[in-house]
């Protein structure tokens, strides 16, 4: 299959920051095993510790990335404890990370065909250390994967059904409302919401629907940033098909004093019976 | 010409900032259309909508790329509306992006080519957004290109002499003063101003030449940062040819509390007839 | 030897930061001499000027990446000055940069095979500017050497003795208690201390050893992040083998109010005769 191939393309997701070498060292540690890899940053700015917001920028960002992509991700506050490092074979693309759920939407989105945990030290460098297994053990996996090593040497296969989901935000329907949450607030200050297609395409067609933050009413409909009155935030089919609420010029989670998991009321839509 | 070997070299120029995967997104789909492209950063990290911004980073930066370089710059607050995308070669090297400006220095740095629109629906991703063009017709036309698809396929051809320049900063005499501008202030606080060579090394040679800011004054001449006293700022030559403000082993943008766009009005030297 | 392969592998180590286009430019001037040369990032956000932690990180770093592997580091608060610029081979590996120090720790983990100072004109680009060595000096000789240029060419010899070495921080016993100190805090705000293997095993072996910072006292001692209380500091072995104070989910630097060279006291092991 893709993945077989000797220049593969490496994705990497992180928590680990720019300023120090954690990053760096993973991809030499890649590079020994699988000179000829690609290696793209997905992002490595994921906040410290934050497995859901790692999950999701994986859940938007996953199928744009060409069949034969190994993902390599790591927001592992458990590092070094017994949640277990795992593998797996999804879509003709390969994940590797902590079973923490951090593949919680990549769960949803699709089926893994095959999983393994990574106990196998024979792919491992020697004497992995309890705090980094980045380097010591996500790295050569896939290093060993670029180079043509299969999921399946890794280690012992594991049940599908095992790996760890975590409960996911959903907007709900609550007594005519749909109270819907600051899902992720990006780096221009968007804040996209946990409502998806077709919902997403409902509210906007409807010009009654406005989003309430507090005593705050979000009323504008559009379809573009540069639409949008300057001053006013307004509501957007963002480009992963969910709600957003949008500043044009500025950002709306600053306006409207919004921050990740806030309650955002969504009215004037009837809710499906 | 050189831009249609495989192995193309790519930088990218964005506002997207490090915190969530649109710039790797984007680095998948170019990846998916041609995989032994060589991809570089260039900066992502332009202040959120900052075309002028973009545009000046570009202007110092890519002539020292190599030919069959293509540019994928998007600082782009316009997505979505009237603006086009456009792409266009000059100095066998090509750009991709908005036509809203970003590319206003590089036009004055030379004369393209061939211009285009990206129009031709074959070359995007099926059904783009209307928020991130970057991953939806930039990247997919970079990919192309890279890919070996000529530039005249991705869309009409555009007059040249239509493409959109900004007006730029330039420092101006002003009853025998200088009146410059802080253009950029760079990672270290230095701040460059818009006056250019041979004027700088005019000024520079000249050492009764003073910088003023508000009461301040800025009386040092220097040719490198260890020259300058520690606790006072210093005029340089800065790489890019530009004249700058300096502080040794510090901010200078700090201790003059400059920011990009105030005036330094710099003295001692008789304006050019 | 391995350095004379095509297809090398570069890592840049800066404190260019993110925001300019610095390191894309040094990336251009490379690939345009060796357009097949794979680049990495090991870090471009040392803190500005800060030859040490520059040092530091590469010291943590340099081992995990392959032979062959060519370090572009440039932490170069005296550019243009006197001090040379410098490219030596070190266990098959290759290192270029300024000799201000940046490379104290690396000469303490191994010996040079070959030093040479980067004067031949020849590797450089024509009329290099006083300010930016990283792009006319450093970038080139790293450009060269990746497309097959012998080291020697670079430049002439130097003795390797004669290569800059800051005195680096190292804990110290005084009246029966360790005195050491944070030397490096990372992004997590983990604070790394200069207690190296074997007396980090040591002091975490004997139950009874104790770090004090001012009136605080950190008693817990952990083998992995998760095991620690919440809300409360612990002593653990980092990841480079020294001794770390952590907080489980949180910023020990933080809670604990360090900063980069405050002391930290171990108590409660006996020191050695």
């Amino acid at each position: 299959m893709a993945l077989m191939k000797t220049n593969s393309l490496i994705a990497l997701l992180t928590d680990f920051g720019p300023q120090d070498g954690y990053v760096g060292v993973m991809k030499g540690v890649i590079l020994g095993l699988a000179p000829d890899a690609t290696l793209v940053d997905l992002t490595n700015a994921v906040p410290p510790h934050d497995v859901l917001t790692g999950a999701w920028i994986l859940h938007t960002s996953w199928r744009y990335f060409p069949e034969g992509t190994i993902f390599l991700t790591v927001v592992d506050p458990g590092v070094g404890s017994k949640r277990r490092g795992v593998a797996f074979q999804v879509e003709e693309r390969a994940f590797v990370g902590p079973d923490n759920g951090l593949f919680s939407y990549v769960l949803v989105d699709a089926t893994p065909d095959r999983v393994v945990s990574l106990d196998n030290s024979a792919y491992q460098l020697p004497n992995p250390s309890a705090t980094f297994h980045g380097r010591d053990i996500f790295a050569p996996a896939v290093g060993h994967l670029a180079s043509g090593v299969a999921l399946g040497q890794l280690g012992k296969p594991v049940e599908p059904s095992s790996l760890v989901r975590l409960p996911l935000p959903r907007a709900e329907w609550r007594a005519g409302v749909l109270a819907a949450h600051a899902l992720h607030i990006d780096g221009f200050g968007n804040v996209i919401l946990d409502v998806e297609p077709p919902l997403t395409d409902l509210i906007l067609a409807n010009s009654a629907t406005q989003a309430l933050v507090g005593w705050r009413r979000v009323t504008q409909h559009v379809r573009t940033y540069s639409e949008a009155s300057k001053n006013e935030c307004a509501l957007l089919r963002d480009s992963s098909g969910h709600l957003a609420i949008i500043l044009r010029g500025g950002s709306a989670a600053q306006m409207l004093h919004l921050r990740r998991g806030n309650e955002v009321r969504i009215t004037g839509l009837r809710s499906p019976v």
